[in-house]
């Protein structure tokens, strides 16, 4: 138990180093929650209660069109944040679903802890600035792979920057994240 | 002069309030300049030294494919913020060209008093807590917007966020941005 929070408290200190004490208050802010592969954490429409900090696991964020199909805006493993974030900072619906690729065991922040968090203990503020610009910039990185045009550069981008996920996304949601066909997928592998 | 950068404390006061002598130490860590319509701020592969406030004017940030076709990221006017952030950040090339769609006049922060800000003003360090979170929250949207299907659907969610921004760009440009030719543009519009 005491391990699994550990794997937060690396991940913060990358950036900002905390005291025992300011650790057990940050702690305190989550609530651990486990999922099977292929539970929806929320779905479009759904109210967005948290930010989740992945312990372990693989999540995909998608957008469904009228047509049901599934359009792929990230994904998130362990050490990764995720959430539908303007749902969750407006207290708005989703506009997409989170859901588990594999079984995933997550940190889920509310919106009053984070709050109460940041005006607490400055550092903790600092810390979510640099994540927040990192998602930030992630997401302009998704951007400009929807603007670059081939599905091999795309791929090539997404395996440079994340070796580890490629390795772990079934072929056919790959597929489906990078705009082409699993066949077309499967010539960009070899 | 003054009543310049007070658009920058007005902006600013709407997330943190802030004392006369702190708006002296922020307004000193701007720089300003005035561009020309058609001017381009930084041009894809160039370093990118600040980021950007709008005092006046329109900018479009895009990005140029290997056939020279320019895809647009974003448009920013009055009071926004812009950038190519992952450059900005992380002291990289600009993946993006930042071009002036009118006479445009500009407060441009380095990464130095960026962070000189935050070190020294706990309130500058939330205020860019929330701006980045907005960012991130307009980023995740155009996310969207591609996986949108429609152009229509595109074009109305653009025009519910900023009827005054669609106002102003010109339409071959809108056109651009919603990935439409000027003639499905013309339709929409009627």
């Amino acid at each position: 138990m005491e391990d699994k929070y550990n794997l937060l408290k690396v991940h913060i200190e990358k950036i900002v180093a905390l005291t025992e004490e300011e650790f057990a208050f940050v702690k305190q802010s989550f609530i651990r929650k486990e999922y099977k592969k292929s539970d929806c954490i929320f779905k479009e429409g759904e109210n967005v209660k948290y930010i989740y900090f992945v312990l372990s696991g693989l999540l995909k964020l998608y957008y469904t069109d009228e047509n049901s199909k599934e359009h792929i805006v990230s994904f998130a493993m362990e050490d990764w944040w995720e959430s539908d974030i303007q749902a969750f900072y407006t207290n708005g619906d989703a506009s997409f679903t989170l859901e588990c690729l594999e079984d995933t065991e997550l940190l889920c922040l509310s919106l009053e802890n984070f709050e109460r968090m940041c005006n607490n203990l400055q550092k903790m503020e600092r810390f979510f600035l640099r994540k927040s610009i990192a998602g930030h910039i992630g997401s302009q990185q998704r951007i400009l792979s929807f603007l670059t045009s081939g599905a091999k550069e795309r791929y090539e981008q997404l395996i440079t920057r994340n070796p580890v996920l490629v390795q772990r996304i079934p072929k056919l949601v790959l597929a489906s994240y990078l705009g082409v066909s699993r066949e077309t997928l499967s010539r960009l592998f070899s």
